[in-house]
Protein backbone atom coordinates (compact mmCIF):
# COMPACT_ATOMS: atom_id res chain seq x y z
CA UNK A 1 0.00 0.00 0.00
CA UNK A 2 0.77 3.47 -0.25
CA UNK A 3 0.08 6.89 1.88
CA UNK A 4 0.71 10.54 0.83
CA UNK A 5 0.75 12.46 3.71
CA UNK A 6 0.70 16.29 3.07
CA UNK A 7 1.45 18.75 5.66
CA UNK A 8 2.82 22.15 5.99
CA UNK A 9 5.72 20.59 8.56
CA UNK A 10 6.93 17.40 7.18
CA UNK A 11 10.08 18.05 9.71
CA UNK A 12 7.49 17.04 12.46
CA UNK A 13 7.29 13.54 11.65
CA UNK A 14 10.06 12.66 9.18
CA UNK A 15 11.70 11.16 12.08
CA UNK A 16 9.14 8.74 12.93
CA UNK A 17 8.91 8.35 9.08
CA UNK A 18 12.46 6.57 9.40
CA UNK A 19 12.52 5.03 12.29
CA UNK A 20 9.43 3.48 13.16
CA UNK A 21 7.57 0.21 11.30
CA UNK A 22 6.99 2.47 8.38
CA UNK A 23 10.25 2.53 7.70
CA UNK A 24 10.79 -2.18 8.17
CA UNK A 25 7.64 -1.86 6.00
CA UNK A 26 8.93 0.30 3.01
CA UNK A 27 12.71 -2.17 2.89
CA UNK A 28 10.00 -4.76 2.84
CA UNK A 29 8.62 -3.55 -0.24
CA UNK A 30 5.30 -3.37 1.84
CA UNK A 31 4.57 0.06 1.82
CA UNK A 32 5.33 3.39 0.73
CA UNK A 33 4.60 6.70 2.61
CA UNK A 34 5.73 10.20 0.99
CA UNK A 35 5.30 13.09 2.90
CA UNK A 36 4.63 16.61 0.99
CA UNK A 37 5.40 19.76 1.81
CA UNK A 38 2.12 22.02 0.82
CA UNK A 39 4.42 25.03 0.68
CA UNK A 40 5.50 23.27 -2.87
CA UNK A 41 2.26 23.81 -4.31
CA UNK A 42 1.95 27.53 -3.03
CA UNK A 43 2.42 30.41 -6.20
CA UNK A 44 2.95 32.96 -3.49
CA UNK A 45 6.53 33.97 -3.50
CA UNK A 46 7.15 33.67 0.29
CA UNK A 47 5.21 29.60 0.12
CA UNK A 48 2.76 31.46 2.46
CA UNK A 49 -0.30 28.66 2.53
CA UNK A 50 -2.55 30.51 4.51
CA UNK A 51 -4.62 33.84 4.98
CA UNK A 52 -6.95 35.44 7.72
CA UNK A 53 -10.47 33.96 7.99
CA UNK A 54 -13.55 35.50 6.90
CA UNK A 55 -15.66 36.74 9.63
CA UNK A 56 -13.06 38.43 11.72
CA UNK A 57 -13.15 34.96 13.66
CA UNK A 58 -9.19 34.65 14.94
CA UNK A 59 -6.10 32.46 13.76
CA UNK A 60 -5.59 31.59 10.16
CA UNK A 61 -6.99 29.26 7.84
CA UNK A 62 -4.91 26.49 5.20
CA UNK A 63 -6.55 27.97 1.91
CA UNK A 64 -8.10 25.96 -0.89
CA UNK A 65 -5.52 26.61 -3.58
CA UNK A 66 -2.55 24.58 -2.91
CA UNK A 67 -4.75 21.79 -1.06
CA UNK A 68 -6.27 21.38 -4.47
CA UNK A 69 -3.30 21.86 -6.60
CA UNK A 70 -1.25 19.01 -4.38
CA UNK A 71 -3.95 16.71 -4.45
CA UNK A 72 -4.86 17.02 -8.16
CA UNK A 73 -1.07 16.26 -9.02
CA UNK A 74 -0.98 13.28 -6.49
CA UNK A 75 -4.44 11.76 -8.34
CA UNK A 76 -3.05 12.42 -11.95
CA UNK A 77 -0.57 9.67 -10.92
CA UNK A 78 -2.98 7.37 -9.93
CA UNK A 79 -5.99 6.33 -8.16
CA UNK A 80 -6.56 6.82 -4.61
CA UNK A 81 -8.87 5.48 -2.07
CA UNK A 82 -9.50 7.60 0.61
CA UNK A 83 -8.73 11.26 0.92
CA UNK A 84 -8.46 11.56 4.24
CA UNK A 85 -9.16 14.96 6.23
CA UNK A 86 -7.34 14.51 10.11
CA UNK A 87 -9.87 16.62 12.34
CA UNK A 88 -11.65 16.19 15.86
CA UNK A 89 -14.67 16.48 14.54
CA UNK A 90 -14.22 12.98 12.45
CA UNK A 91 -15.39 9.72 12.38
CA UNK A 92 -13.64 8.01 15.43
CA UNK A 93 -10.30 5.57 14.24
CA UNK A 94 -10.34 2.59 16.10
CA UNK A 95 -8.88 -1.01 14.93
CA UNK A 96 -11.79 -2.25 12.70
CA UNK A 97 -11.10 1.15 11.04
CA UNK A 98 -7.55 0.08 10.83
CA UNK A 99 -7.83 -3.29 9.71
CA UNK A 100 -10.39 -1.87 6.51
CA UNK A 101 -7.79 1.08 6.07
CA UNK A 102 -4.87 -1.31 5.93
CA UNK A 103 -6.29 -3.40 2.83
CA UNK A 104 -6.52 -0.12 0.70
CA UNK A 105 -3.94 0.40 -1.93
CA UNK A 106 -3.73 4.20 -2.07
CA UNK A 107 -4.61 6.47 0.93
CA UNK A 108 -3.58 10.35 0.78
CA UNK A 109 -4.03 11.96 4.87
CA UNK A 110 -4.34 16.05 4.54
CA UNK A 111 -3.05 17.47 8.05
CA UNK A 112 -4.48 20.76 9.10
CA UNK A 113 -2.60 22.35 10.55
CA UNK A 114 -3.32 26.43 12.12
CA UNK A 115 -6.85 27.34 13.49
CA UNK A 116 -7.95 24.47 10.24
CA UNK A 117 -8.59 24.32 6.70
CA UNK A 118 -10.98 26.54 4.48
CA UNK A 119 -14.38 24.35 4.66
CA UNK A 120 -14.59 24.09 0.72
CA UNK A 121 -11.62 21.45 0.58
CA UNK A 122 -13.96 19.08 3.26
CA UNK A 123 -17.06 19.62 1.40
CA UNK A 124 -15.45 19.43 -2.32
CA UNK A 125 -12.32 16.91 -1.67
CA UNK A 126 -11.92 14.90 1.34
CA UNK A 127 -13.81 11.77 1.21
CA UNK A 128 -13.47 11.16 4.73
CA UNK A 129 -12.71 13.13 8.08
CA UNK A 130 -11.08 10.83 10.54
CA UNK A 131 -10.81 11.83 14.16
CA UNK A 132 -7.96 10.24 16.22
CA UNK A 133 -9.87 10.97 19.70
CA UNK A 134 -11.86 13.51 21.52
CA UNK A 135 -8.90 16.20 21.70
CA UNK A 136 -7.23 19.21 20.01
CA UNK A 137 -3.38 19.06 18.79
CA UNK A 138 -1.83 21.62 17.72
CA UNK A 139 -1.70 19.86 13.40
CA UNK A 140 -2.91 17.06 12.16
CA UNK A 141 1.01 15.38 12.04
CA UNK A 142 0.66 13.22 14.65
CA UNK A 143 -2.90 12.24 13.92
CA UNK A 144 -1.32 11.12 10.23
CA UNK A 145 1.48 9.32 11.79
CA UNK A 146 -0.68 7.67 14.51
CA UNK A 147 -3.18 6.29 11.91
CA UNK A 148 -0.39 5.17 9.37
CA UNK A 149 1.40 3.10 12.46
CA UNK A 150 -2.08 1.59 13.14
CA UNK A 151 -2.74 0.62 9.79
CA UNK A 152 0.70 -0.29 8.06
CA UNK A 153 1.08 -2.71 10.91
CA UNK A 154 -1.58 -5.03 10.32
CA UNK A 155 -0.62 -4.87 6.39
CA UNK A 156 0.68 -8.56 6.33
CA UNK A 157 4.16 -9.61 6.81
CA UNK A 158 4.81 -6.20 8.19
CA UNK A 159 5.12 -7.74 11.62
CA UNK A 160 6.81 -10.72 12.13
CA UNK A 161 4.75 -14.15 13.16
CA UNK A 162 5.72 -13.58 16.94
CA UNK A 163 5.11 -9.71 17.11
CA UNK A 164 1.90 -11.15 15.52
CA UNK A 165 -1.18 -8.58 16.01
CA UNK A 166 -3.49 -11.38 16.24
CA UNK A 167 -2.59 -11.21 20.20
CA UNK A 168 -3.02 -7.39 20.28
CA UNK A 169 -5.57 -5.45 22.58
CA UNK A 170 -8.95 -5.15 20.81
CA UNK A 171 -8.73 -7.79 18.13
CA UNK A 172 -10.87 -9.85 19.83
CA UNK A 173 -12.72 -7.09 21.55
CA UNK A 174 -11.00 -8.12 24.66
CA UNK A 175 -8.26 -6.12 26.45
CA UNK A 176 -5.14 -8.35 26.88
CA UNK A 177 -4.40 -10.36 29.45
CA UNK A 178 -1.24 -9.35 31.84
CA UNK A 179 2.30 -10.13 31.37
CA UNK A 180 5.78 -10.65 32.52
CA UNK A 181 9.17 -11.71 32.30
CA UNK A 182 12.41 -12.77 34.35
CA UNK A 183 12.74 -12.35 37.24
CA UNK A 184 10.20 -14.20 38.94
CA UNK A 185 10.68 -12.26 41.90
CA UNK A 186 11.48 -9.06 41.63
CA UNK A 187 12.28 -6.90 44.86
CA UNK A 188 9.25 -9.21 46.04
CA UNK A 189 7.09 -8.57 43.60
CA UNK A 190 6.42 -11.90 42.44
CA UNK A 191 5.20 -13.39 38.71
CA UNK A 192 1.59 -15.36 39.12
CA UNK A 193 2.58 -19.37 40.27
CA UNK A 194 0.42 -20.47 36.99
CA UNK A 195 2.35 -19.09 34.26
CA UNK A 196 6.09 -20.82 35.98
CA UNK A 197 3.65 -23.62 35.83
CA UNK A 198 4.34 -25.29 32.54
CA UNK A 199 0.45 -26.28 32.42
CA UNK A 200 -0.17 -25.10 28.98
CA UNK A 201 -3.90 -25.84 29.03
CA UNK A 202 -3.94 -23.64 32.35
CA UNK A 203 -2.15 -21.15 31.51
CA UNK A 204 -4.21 -20.88 28.74
CA UNK A 205 -7.71 -21.04 30.31
CA UNK A 206 -5.54 -18.09 32.85
CA UNK A 207 -5.10 -15.98 29.87
CA UNK A 208 -8.86 -15.81 28.56
CA UNK A 209 -9.78 -15.42 32.51
CA UNK A 210 -7.68 -12.51 33.13
CA UNK A 211 -8.59 -10.92 29.77
CA UNK A 212 -12.19 -11.41 30.47
CA UNK A 213 -11.61 -10.32 34.08
CA UNK A 214 -9.64 -6.95 33.01
CA UNK A 215 -12.12 -6.02 30.02
CA UNK A 216 -15.28 -6.29 32.73
CA UNK A 217 -13.74 -3.98 34.68
CA UNK A 218 -11.85 -1.45 33.24
CA UNK A 219 -13.87 -1.28 29.48
CA UNK A 220 -17.47 -3.15 30.02
CA UNK A 221 -18.42 -1.22 27.17
CA UNK A 222 -16.38 -3.82 24.71
CA UNK A 223 -18.11 -6.80 25.98
CA UNK A 224 -21.68 -5.02 24.93
CA UNK B 1 5.86 22.36 33.34
CA UNK B 2 7.94 19.43 32.91
CA UNK B 3 7.83 16.08 31.02
CA UNK B 4 10.24 13.13 31.04
CA UNK B 5 9.59 10.99 28.42
CA UNK B 6 11.02 7.11 28.75
CA UNK B 7 11.32 5.04 25.59
CA UNK B 8 13.22 2.64 23.77
CA UNK B 9 13.26 4.49 20.53
CA UNK B 10 13.97 7.98 21.29
CA UNK B 11 15.10 8.60 17.39
CA UNK B 12 11.30 7.76 17.50
CA UNK B 13 9.91 11.05 18.21
CA UNK B 14 13.19 13.39 18.83
CA UNK B 15 11.84 15.16 15.44
CA UNK B 16 8.51 16.15 17.12
CA UNK B 17 10.12 17.17 20.30
CA UNK B 18 12.58 19.75 17.95
CA UNK B 19 9.93 20.94 15.56
CA UNK B 20 7.16 21.22 17.40
CA UNK B 21 4.95 23.39 19.53
CA UNK B 22 7.07 21.58 22.70
CA UNK B 23 10.11 23.46 21.23
CA UNK B 24 8.32 26.38 21.16
CA UNK B 25 7.36 25.94 24.98
CA UNK B 26 10.79 25.33 25.72
CA UNK B 27 11.99 28.42 23.85
CA UNK B 28 9.85 30.95 25.96
CA UNK B 29 10.86 28.77 29.30
CA UNK B 30 7.56 27.41 29.76
CA UNK B 31 8.03 23.72 29.78
CA UNK B 32 10.93 21.33 29.60
CA UNK B 33 10.36 17.91 27.36
CA UNK B 34 13.01 15.50 28.08
CA UNK B 35 13.52 12.13 26.37
CA UNK B 36 15.27 9.61 28.04
CA UNK B 37 16.58 5.90 26.22
CA UNK B 38 15.42 3.08 28.53
CA UNK B 39 18.60 1.35 27.44
CA UNK B 40 21.04 3.53 29.40
CA UNK B 41 19.39 2.17 32.53
CA UNK B 42 19.93 -1.65 31.50
CA UNK B 43 22.96 -3.87 33.07
CA UNK B 44 22.98 -5.93 30.30
CA UNK B 45 26.01 -6.05 28.28
CA UNK B 46 23.98 -5.59 24.87
CA UNK B 47 21.98 -2.79 26.39
CA UNK B 48 19.11 -5.26 26.38
CA UNK B 49 15.88 -4.04 28.56
CA UNK B 50 13.32 -7.16 27.09
CA UNK B 51 13.09 -10.67 27.81
CA UNK B 52 10.54 -13.53 27.06
CA UNK B 53 7.02 -13.85 28.73
CA UNK B 54 6.41 -16.23 30.85
CA UNK B 55 3.40 -18.60 29.67
CA UNK B 56 5.04 -19.26 26.74
CA UNK B 57 3.48 -15.87 25.17
CA UNK B 58 4.15 -14.41 21.72
CA UNK B 59 6.38 -11.34 21.66
CA UNK B 60 8.47 -9.78 24.12
CA UNK B 61 8.00 -7.93 27.27
CA UNK B 62 9.91 -5.20 28.98
CA UNK B 63 11.54 -6.39 31.92
CA UNK B 64 10.77 -4.76 35.63
CA UNK B 65 14.30 -3.61 36.22
CA UNK B 66 15.71 -0.96 33.62
CA UNK B 67 12.57 0.95 34.03
CA UNK B 68 12.67 0.84 37.46
CA UNK B 69 16.34 2.22 38.05
CA UNK B 70 15.23 4.92 35.08
CA UNK B 71 11.84 6.33 37.46
CA UNK B 72 14.04 5.65 40.58
CA UNK B 73 16.56 8.40 38.93
CA UNK B 74 14.22 10.96 37.77
CA UNK B 75 12.26 10.58 41.06
CA UNK B 76 15.38 11.16 43.39
CA UNK B 77 15.71 14.55 41.17
CA UNK B 78 12.26 15.52 41.98
CA UNK B 79 8.45 15.04 42.70
CA UNK B 80 6.17 13.94 40.28
CA UNK B 81 2.57 14.38 39.92
CA UNK B 82 2.06 11.48 37.62
CA UNK B 83 3.91 8.68 36.36
CA UNK B 84 2.02 7.95 33.27
CA UNK B 85 2.14 4.71 30.92
CA UNK B 86 0.39 4.84 27.50
CA UNK B 87 -1.97 1.55 27.08
CA UNK B 88 -5.00 1.12 25.04
CA UNK B 89 -6.55 -0.48 28.13
CA UNK B 90 -5.97 2.69 29.95
CA UNK B 91 -8.23 5.83 31.18
CA UNK B 92 -9.03 7.57 27.70
CA UNK B 93 -7.50 10.43 27.05
CA UNK B 94 -9.72 13.78 26.49
CA UNK B 95 -9.98 17.14 26.22
CA UNK B 96 -10.43 17.40 29.99
CA UNK B 97 -8.17 15.45 31.32
CA UNK B 98 -5.64 17.24 28.86
CA UNK B 99 -6.48 20.32 30.62
CA UNK B 100 -6.24 18.92 33.83
CA UNK B 101 -2.76 17.33 33.00
CA UNK B 102 -1.68 20.75 31.70
CA UNK B 103 -1.87 22.35 35.37
CA UNK B 104 0.25 19.67 37.03
CA UNK B 105 4.26 20.14 37.53
CA UNK B 106 5.73 17.23 36.33
CA UNK B 107 5.24 14.09 34.81
CA UNK B 108 6.73 10.81 33.84
CA UNK B 109 4.98 9.38 30.49
CA UNK B 110 7.12 5.82 30.53
CA UNK B 111 6.57 4.12 26.40
CA UNK B 112 5.58 0.68 25.93
CA UNK B 113 6.75 -1.33 23.07
CA UNK B 114 7.07 -4.77 22.05
CA UNK B 115 4.49 -6.69 23.68
CA UNK B 116 4.19 -4.16 26.44
CA UNK B 117 5.73 -4.28 30.07
CA UNK B 118 6.25 -6.58 32.80
CA UNK B 119 3.00 -6.24 34.13
CA UNK B 120 4.44 -5.63 37.96
CA UNK B 121 5.62 -2.26 36.83
CA UNK B 122 1.73 -1.07 36.31
CA UNK B 123 1.15 -2.63 39.93
CA UNK B 124 3.28 -0.87 41.43
CA UNK B 125 5.18 1.85 39.95
CA UNK B 126 2.70 3.55 37.46
CA UNK B 127 -0.27 5.93 38.98
CA UNK B 128 -2.13 6.24 35.79
CA UNK B 129 -2.85 4.42 32.30
CA UNK B 130 -3.99 6.34 29.98
CA UNK B 131 -5.39 5.45 26.27
CA UNK B 132 -4.75 7.76 23.15
CA UNK B 133 -8.09 5.77 21.38
CA UNK B 134 -9.19 2.25 20.83
CA UNK B 135 -6.61 0.73 18.24
CA UNK B 136 -3.06 -0.37 19.05
CA UNK B 137 0.22 1.45 17.66
CA UNK B 138 3.24 -0.31 17.39
CA UNK B 139 5.07 1.52 20.36
CA UNK B 140 3.76 3.76 23.28
CA UNK B 141 5.88 6.48 21.29
CA UNK B 142 3.65 8.36 19.80
CA UNK B 143 0.65 8.14 22.47
CA UNK B 144 3.15 9.87 24.43
CA UNK B 145 3.88 12.46 21.27
CA UNK B 146 -0.22 13.21 21.35
CA UNK B 147 -0.52 13.50 25.12
CA UNK B 148 2.81 16.42 24.96
CA UNK B 149 1.32 18.17 22.29
CA UNK B 150 -2.32 18.28 23.72
CA UNK B 151 -1.49 19.51 26.97
CA UNK B 152 1.89 22.03 26.84
CA UNK B 153 -0.20 23.52 24.05
CA UNK B 154 -2.83 24.56 26.82
CA UNK B 155 -0.08 25.95 29.30
CA UNK B 156 -0.79 29.43 29.48
CA UNK B 157 1.45 31.52 27.49
CA UNK B 158 2.12 28.69 24.70
CA UNK B 159 0.01 29.71 22.24
CA UNK B 160 -0.29 33.57 21.25
CA UNK B 161 -4.04 35.14 21.53
CA UNK B 162 -4.97 34.37 17.70
CA UNK B 163 -4.01 30.74 17.94
CA UNK B 164 -6.08 30.77 21.44
CA UNK B 165 -6.63 27.54 22.31
CA UNK B 166 -10.73 28.67 23.86
CA UNK B 167 -12.10 28.77 20.49
CA UNK B 168 -10.90 25.23 19.78
CA UNK B 169 -13.37 22.08 19.48
CA UNK B 170 -14.63 20.48 22.54
CA UNK B 171 -13.92 23.25 24.89
CA UNK B 172 -17.12 24.10 25.23
CA UNK B 173 -18.32 20.95 24.18
CA UNK B 174 -19.41 21.79 20.59
CA UNK B 175 -17.48 21.22 17.60
CA UNK B 176 -16.20 24.31 15.90
CA UNK B 177 -18.40 26.10 12.52
CA UNK B 178 -17.06 25.92 9.42
CA UNK B 179 -14.26 28.77 8.17
CA UNK B 180 -13.16 29.89 4.97
CA UNK B 181 -10.42 31.98 3.90
CA UNK B 182 -9.69 33.85 0.17
CA UNK B 183 -10.69 33.87 -2.71
CA UNK B 184 -14.44 34.25 -1.84
CA UNK B 185 -14.94 32.24 -4.69
CA UNK B 186 -12.91 29.03 -5.72
CA UNK B 187 -13.50 27.43 -8.94
CA UNK B 188 -17.24 28.41 -8.50
CA UNK B 189 -17.43 26.99 -4.51
CA UNK B 190 -18.17 29.99 -2.99
CA UNK B 191 -18.09 31.64 0.63
CA UNK B 192 -21.64 31.53 2.73
CA UNK B 193 -22.72 35.21 1.83
CA UNK B 194 -23.17 35.94 5.87
CA UNK B 195 -19.19 35.78 6.32
CA UNK B 196 -19.06 38.90 4.11
CA UNK B 197 -21.64 41.00 5.46
CA UNK B 198 -19.20 42.86 7.94
CA UNK B 199 -22.40 42.31 10.56
CA UNK B 200 -20.26 40.94 13.46
CA UNK B 201 -23.89 40.19 15.22
CA UNK B 202 -25.13 38.50 12.55
CA UNK B 203 -22.07 36.20 12.08
CA UNK B 204 -21.70 35.52 15.49
CA UNK B 205 -24.90 33.70 15.75
CA UNK B 206 -24.54 32.47 12.47
CA UNK B 207 -21.51 30.80 14.07
CA UNK B 208 -23.30 29.52 16.74
CA UNK B 209 -26.01 27.91 14.96
CA UNK B 210 -23.12 26.26 12.50
CA UNK B 211 -21.23 24.89 15.81
CA UNK B 212 -24.46 23.73 17.18
CA UNK B 213 -25.85 21.65 14.11
CA UNK B 214 -22.83 20.03 13.35
CA UNK B 215 -22.59 18.91 16.84
CA UNK B 216 -25.90 17.79 16.69
CA UNK B 217 -25.31 15.91 13.43
CA UNK B 218 -21.84 14.38 13.92
CA UNK B 219 -21.42 14.29 17.22
CA UNK B 220 -24.72 14.04 19.21
CA UNK B 221 -23.27 12.13 22.31
CA UNK B 222 -21.55 15.84 23.23
CA UNK B 223 -24.67 17.70 23.88
CA UNK B 224 -26.02 14.85 26.31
Amino acid sequence: MRIDIITVLPEMIEGFVHESILSRAEKKGLAEIHLHNLRDYSNDKWRRVDDYPYGGFAGMVMQCEPIDRCISALKAERDYDEIIFTSPDGERFDQPMANELSMKGNLIILCGHYKGIDHRIREHIITREISIGDYVLTGGELAAAVMADAIVRLVPGVLSDDQSALSDCFQDNLLAAPIYTRPADYKGWKVPEILLSGNEAKIKAWEIDQAMERTSRLRPDLLE
